[in-house]
């Protein structure tokens, strides 16, 4: 690789820092209600944190009782952070690695739980799909597999930024929806990211075995918009796509 | 009711006959071979056709070897026009019957096949779970429920046809894709129909205790563009979408 990992770059690092989800965690993340309740209990159980970031998740899940959590990123600068805020006390149970998901290797059969937040979307097709058949095999049957994405409609646009239509309408100008593959955004300085439709994501879940439990496109509700008219627009079109999909148990 | 159904207008009706799918039948829908794939082999089997239009699906199945199918529509003029355009010696095989889905029965632990062209987008949430619930009853276990929808992102905006943009893009408009509720577009001369999310759909079918099986957002391949560039823009954006499910057999 020729260039650093993306989150280790020091302008978007920086940047990063001072979104609210890095300041104040998984409260600072509006979809993170939605995507705890897909979770659910993680009392005594074991986990897998898949672009672990600075480890808001890990402590979250130690704090409501996991037994243990194997956390991961790519960047070096995330998982130096994350070991810093982690306080002594949690550090047995949380294990933090640098972990490069295009090749990383997983223990197979060993968890209840396999997480990741807003991180699939760096992968290529095929890398997911290697991904993929390792978190299946990696948990127990009956194991759940919870993660947030950015969602299709939102990767899709060759210029994904909103845009005013002569007559006032404000729109997501949706194109090259069926092009699966990479997009450059300018968010943070600048992103590359991999598009890819509904209907690959799906596939690519279920060919790896996995059942669909719960989806939510998450959107800010109308009553939420009138208080922060900000938001408005992201009701015009979902940003994160939330899904919980199961390792079935076999009869 | 005070206006008649859609498709028993007179100048809907004439128009909609004038169409590919009408015409040509099966081979005039372009998504009808994902959606033959994932119906699969109809054999010896009991079939339940919703929204049946010309019967063309019914005579398709009929002579795959299908042992009955159940089919309806709303349309007096449809199902008319599908009980002419069926050979007599299909006729024992095929019932037509003239049936409003908001207020259907259906029989219990019948059917191996449930299909669905094209309609439900026709009916409200309310409707459509109610519907759901009663086609998972009328299947037996281990049956499939196989349909095709209008995408949520071609029902989604306040304004669905393409527009050019300064920079000389052809963008799909879209907005208000998290407002569930009535769109009035102005196909074949006006059309309403119920914009849902993809996670109410989801979600309604999983609440009915159907499990995703397969999962196609149909748009033509770039192969296909080529030879038929007024297909290009179909490209940006789903205009179907199409899914099988399966009421799984309780262990």
């Amino acid at each position: 690789m020729t260039e650093p990992p993306l989150y280790d770059r020091e302008e978007f690092y920086n940047a990063y820092l001072t979104l609210p989800r890095s300041q104040k965690g998984l409260d600072g993340a509006p979809e993170w209600p939605t995507l705890r309740s897909m979770v659910g209990s993680v009392t005594g159980q074991d986990i897998l944190d898949l672009g672990c970031g600075l480890g808001w998740f890990a402590r979250w899940a130690v704090e409501s009782g996991a037994t243990g959590i194997d956390a991961s990123d790519i960047s070096v600068k995330m998982i130096e952070r994350a070991e810093e805020l982690t306080p002594a006390e949690m550090k047995p149970k949380i294990s933090f690695a640098i972990k490069d998901l295009n090749d990383i290797g997983l223990q197979e059969g060993v968890y209840n739980l396999a997480f990741s937040s807003l991180t699939l979307h760096y992968l290529s097709t095929e890398s997911l799909r290697r991904l993929l058949g390792l978190i299946f095999a990696s948990l127990k049957p009956g194991g759940r597999f919870v993660f947030s994405i950015e969602h299709p409609i939102y990767t899709a646009p060759s210029k994904p930024s909103p845009e005013k239509l002569h007559d006032g309408r404000e729109v997501w100008p949706l194109d090259s929806y069926a092009k699966d593959g990479l997009r450059e955004t300018n968010w943070l300085g600048g992103v590359k990211k991999h598009h890819r439709t509904m209907t690959t994501y799906l596939k690519e879940l279920m060919g790896a075995g996995f059942v669909l439990s719960d989806f939510d496109e998450w959107m800010p509700s109308e009553e939420y918009t009138k208080k922060e008219p900000m938001w408005k627009f992201e009701r015009d079109r979902p940003m994160f796509l939330l899904m919980k999909v199961v390792k079935p148990i076999v009869h």
